[in-house]
């Protein structure tokens, strides 16, 4: 439980949490994603890898086609097909941060300046399709129709959450349920794609298929929910550099969803102005958080968090029970851990 | 040649001219066009096909989607392979407009207020992402891999095609070659696909598949210049309410750069404020048309544009004589009439 505290510190020896157990055993196969990502990014439009680098090799941890690629030899199938369609999934993750820059007017990501901040809304924006665009190349050359059929459709039920999403920034009428609609498609969608198509590339009967895409569809909505719990410092309410930015743009995330349904008449005032008005002054975030403790709004998304990792991991139980199976069920876990 | 004259005015009788006449031959097939169009509009997202309609039915010529129906059948090929990926064509080109409209900062959009002035920047950027997943969706339909490798080859070639017109905006070191460039890779490149996959569905040898590609690139180029020949009103100068985007945007197409190849010492320094500044007063535009006509810029652009017409007829002497070829032939004349 320590060492998962620390999770994202450098100083942490190797393969000390699962995250890192399963970066270690793809260690070999996400050499080849990393390697099949730059060259699909060369252009001889020298500000498209040129941008597209500078967000790629800011990291993130590269868990969409990590997933790809352990479930893939989870299965035993150890071909170039799920590398490539591993590289196409980062891919489209990639476009989709560089064109929600320019919706949310985000300042920082992945701990730099936002890249429409350097290079304007408009590389951003133009960038963003050509990695979209490379990525169905990659999926062509995968050689799946189906999984190419998979991931075309994840990509517009992202689009879909995306839009979604906009319509609900300062709406304090977001309910429970819209908000979880919104976290499967903006979210949950492109991990649910990540596994199904490496059933589909390994061959696999349709139940294990659907197995697949039920770990990734739990894990997203998982990860989701505590990114969500950690913009408010998660379950410890700890505030760090990356808490409040959701809170700043008006977003309606089930923290608030939850304190929102037993505000009383002076709390509903209060969320009225600082999100459907984002009218915000000093101590505001604060009043936020003990309205959020007061009503255990931050618990209880961390344990729906729980919940979903839990049902992430029991759908691979019908799987071998081999390291990959393991690790991939660990990561879930890991997730969850992220938010204490 | 008169009616050619009044191609885009209401009164003119159905099949006058060429564009009419291949509209009216493929009727039957553009109604399963834009019926499949309609239908994959489709959204719970209610903001998505009202945004994406508003652009779509604003008409806009389906060219492209035409190209794709008539090769096909040309051919003979009259399954419903050819109407998907027509459909994806125009998905395709419709996601590049909205996107199009954020990068230019665009005012007016197919007589109409461009969508971003009306929604948003980012419903633009957003609806444009779900056209341009639902664009593979309807290819996987389609079902030919190697469709889907040439659309999807197409779609990042575009992007880099608005990438570099990015950086060629406000520079007067673009040179001739750029440009050809430039519009070889934004505009004929789709034109272009939209041929080549009616050859691959109806299992063309790979001679006729390089020469439909052929026509379509030769189309595309012709189009793009007469398009750019019309924003300083064409050969004949004649200005209207769509003159003078190019030029007040700093945007370097083919009659600034040729003028640009011989202009004098104050002439450059003209284009400098103009364009590298864009520093524009009134009388600017009028004096940059002298200064064209000056060159014969604006001849020597339509001239282009009809080589490449020529071209693209030419094409097509190896197929069948039918109405459909005839048809596709003389739509290449008729880009080139509009220029005057």
């Amino acid at each position: 439980m320590d060492s998962m505290l620390k999770a994202d510190t450098a100083d942490v020896p190797a393969r000390e949490n699962a995250a890192e157990r399963l970066a270690a055993l793809a260690y070999d196969d996400m050499r080849r994603v990393d390697a099949l990502i730059l060259e699909r990014l060369d252009s001889h439009v020298a500000l498209i890898p040129e941008l597209a680098r500078y967000l790629i090799e800011a990291g993130g941890k590269r868990v969409r086609p990590m997933i790809t690629v352990a479930a893939a030899n989870m299965l035993g199938h150890t071909d170039m097909a799920p590398i490539r369609l591993a590289a196409a999934v980062e891919f489209i993750h990639t476009a989709t941060l560089l064109h929600d820059d320019v919706v949310d007017e985000s300042g920082m990501r992945r701990g730099k300046v936002a890249a429409n901040l350097v290079w304007g809304n408009a590389s951003s924006v133009l960038v963003g399709d050509f990695l979209f665009a490379r990525s169905f190349s990659l999926m062509v050359e995968a050689g799946s129709m189906k999984a190419l059929g998979v991931l075309s459709a994840a990509a517009s039920t992202i689009a879909e959450g995306e839009v979604r999403q906009l319509s609900a920034v300062k709406d304090i009428g977001v309910s429970v349920d819209t908000y979880m609609q919104i976290i499967d498609a903006k979210t949950a969608a492109l991990f649910a794609a990540a596994a199904q198509v490496s059933g589909i590339v390994a061959g696999r009967p349709s139940d294990e298929e659907a197995a697949l895409e039920t770990y990734g569809r739990e894990l997203g909505l998982a990860f989701q929910l505590v990114d969500d719990a950690l913009d408010y410092g998660g379950a410890a309410a700890q505030l760090g550099k990356s808490t409040g930015d959701d809170f700043r743009e008006g977003k309606v995330t089930l923290p608030v969803a939850l304190s929102l349904k037993q505000a009383g008449p002076d709390e509903a005032a209060f969320w009225r102005r600082v999100i459907a008005e984002t009218d915000q002054k000093d101590g505001d975030f604060e009043r936020a958080l003990d309205y959020m403790h007061e009503h255990g709004a931050l618990n209880a998304t961390v344990e729906q968090a729980r919940d979903h990792a839990a049902r992430a991991r029991a759908a691979l139980s019908g799987f071998p029970d081999n390291a990959w199976r393991r690790a991939l069920g660990d990561l879930a876990d890991f997730v969850v851990e992220r938010a204490y």
